[in-house]
């Protein structure tokens, strides 16, 4: 009897599924294909000498040390600039709560691993991250979810929600969240770390994209709100450094400010929430690539990350406002879309009648690509969205790729009427 | 009521601890302590002129895809790069049945993430790999262990112990096992694959050592064994490539023949095993950095390997053998070791009365450093023996320690005796 794979699998495996970001990346590649399926940053802007001239010195300079094994909370130089990075967000960390991580999505893996139980209630927005439903499927949670709205997540509806019982956690992306684009503005972001105060309820607060604003106001994020909450509170004790024990994960990455080929993201979280997600992480993958932490905090050391990312700001507008304008243009009536003030999607919902997963098939032969939106919820609704993504296709590919979908939209609609 | 983190953890945390191993790294890295405790290569045989020219080529020619999002499954070229070298050892793979991790220790913990569900049965050695228990031990399995002697583990007594009821797989490390550098015989790896078919039991085949052997001939991977075992029995089927979708996961890493920091690591198995991992991993980690598997690919690419590997036997088998006849010269009677055929590590056994994680309070302040045995050990046995790395420390560091370490012994079993 040779081993029966398919019945070896653990019960966890029944809900894990591909991305279909990640599936969708194959048809994707095709070069005649306009996509704006991936959330790729442009590669064009990736700082290509300053990681040639960061990689001579590390290696002639530091190589063996960047080719050994290193310690699993992140190398030390990297967690310092962390701290003083969030410093800046006025994120009062000391290097004992942060923790450099492969990637954001180790984060989100590690966030699971530590606090989920097979049936815990992990509350998020519908629409929210797919990777961090990927992420947090695996331990088995249910899920309750929160509709958005212009201005994110409905944080009147998490209220209701927390009086028939509490989450595990609470999962939330601020800035212009992925999927839809939308920011969760203050008053909401204050009544929220009050509700998560008041309930003992920690909130994962996921924010890849906040440095990637291109107009409006910056808004302090729910780490800062809550730690302000606190001392007025008193609920909270600072440590020595200042940093509050809250009710705060806060995560980022320099996935969209730097480069994702890397896999570089971090925690800030109390320090012993850091010493478990450390624990989980020594089994997870021992440490992250030694090599590529000595590298970024080769690059960024100096401050290049300033100039660089007022420079990504710069560009990102510029192709969010084509894709806007060309919307305008060429998609039907009945479409209606989100006005993202930063990040690298928007969200656009099409009339009841179409079905974005079958209008995929349709764009593809079009030569234009998206991804359908139901893969944004942990519960399987909307079928009539998709997410676009504004970064990676240059101007003229995006007015292009936006008459093409129009099109494509279009037909269908008319089709939709003639049945009916 | 601010959060208490402490009520909020997921009850696998219980089981979870930190590597004593990594620990134990805070307080040898002081330069004036000669540690034998961690697993780490020789620093200055690292090939760093070659990774500095792979770096500037990849960052110039190919440096846009380098630092962008990559597939999960791994960069193709290295993947057939590890097909190649698997075709070298009789592993008749494709490209399908490759995996690239973030380090083998990322293909552990997929591995417990996909087969594993709580109290299954892990068997294994006893010693094993502490990584591989930690992996696991996040996954909440039960843990059955079966001694070793000087031909690995004793596959005797994993028949014994099938009868009573089948395992959820089988961890072994054939090759110069960590942490005792002791060599699963040939019989005894023809054995076990006979088994584990008869019993529908998964392999899961550890390697990361294979090819740093200094003396004796090679012995087949157990993936080969399986699949000769299954051509003559019939009950496997093989695919285009030839590759058996037999019983046997195998897992192997460029941490000991490359370099650890890069973390890159492989798992060659059944299609349909790779697409699961590669599920998982997409919710772990996206995919292992782009940079670091293109370095590593250039690097490899023309060859490089076979006489860098060549260059690491002759080195780590001089420090092996340094190490032993020091043994011989310092370490009073009543203590044993292996004599490890390659690899890194050789296991010590003192007298029952020592206690190997009390000796090491008085080693560290003679100056030395090993790894408590009990670490290794899934069921907290094995109180008086201890790992020893022989292929970190120059060979006459390697004679001052093990001069140390015996005395450090010898005043221990002076004292000892004093109170009997």
């Amino acid at each position: 009897m040779t081993t029966r794979w398919g019945e070896c699998y653990a019960q966890r495996t029944e809900g894990m599924r591909s991305s279909v970001i990640r599936e969708l990346l194959k048809f994707t590649q095709q070069p005649e294909v306009i996509s704006f399926a991936g959330g790729l940053p442009a590669p064009e802007l990736f700082p290509l000498k300053e990681f040639e001239e960061a990689s001579c010195k590390i290696l002639q300079e530091k190589g063996a040390q960047a080719l050994q094994y290193g310690t699993t909370e992140g190398y030390p130089p990297l967690r310092e600039f962390i701290v003083e990075k969030m410093g800046r967000y006025d994120i009062k960390a000391s290097v004992d709560n942060v923790l450099i991580t492969h990637g954001s999505q180790q984060a989100l893996d590690l966030i699971g691993k530590v606090f989920l139980d097979p049936g815990d209630i992990v509350l998020l927005e519908a629409p929210s991250y797919v990777g961090g439903i990927q992420a947090f499927t695996a331990y088995q949670p249910r899920y309750i979810t929160v509709p958005i709205d212009d201005e994110g997540m409905r944080v009147d509806l998490v209220e209701e929600e927390l009086k028939k019982g509490y989450p595990k956690f609470i999962y939330v992306l601020p800035n212009f969240q992925n999927p839809a684009g939308v920011t969760l503005s203050q008053e909401r972001r204050e009544r929220l770390v009050v509700l998560a105060n008041e309930c003992g309820v920690p909130l994962i607060e996921d924010d890849p994209y906040g440095e990637l604003r291109y107009e409006g106001d910056h808004i302090p994020p729910l780490v800062v709100l809550d730690e302000r909450n606190l001392s007025k509170t008193s609920g909270g004790k600072a440590n020595a450094e200042g940093f509050f024990e809250g009710n705060v994960i806060y995560m980022s990455t320099f996935s969209k400010t730097l480069a994702p080929g890397l896999r570089l993201g971090w925690v800030v979280a109390p320090e012993g929430v850091v010493g478990r997600l450390v624990q989980a992480k020594q089994g997870a993958d021992l440490h992250t690539s030694t090599l590529t932490q000595m590298l970024a905090y080769e690059v960024v050391r100096t401050g290049f990350l300033d100039g660089h990312v007022r420079e990504l700001r710069k560009v990102y507008r510029e192709r969010r406002d084509v894709m806007l304008k060309a919307m305008e243009e060429h998609f039907p009536e009945g479409v209606r879309w989100t006005r993202p003030q930063g990040g690298l999607f928007l969200w656009v919902t099409v009339p009841e009648e179409i079905d974005t997963a079958e209008l995929l098939e349709e764009a593809v032969e079009e030569k234009v690509a998206f991804v359908p939106g139901s893969a944004f919820f942990a519960d399987g609704q909307g079928h009539n969205t998709m997410r676009l993504n504004f970064s990676n296709a240059q101007p003229e590919m995006i007015q292009e790729g936006i008459r093409r979908l129009g099109k494509v939209i279009e037909k269908r609609l008319e089709k939709a009427k003639a049945v009916a």
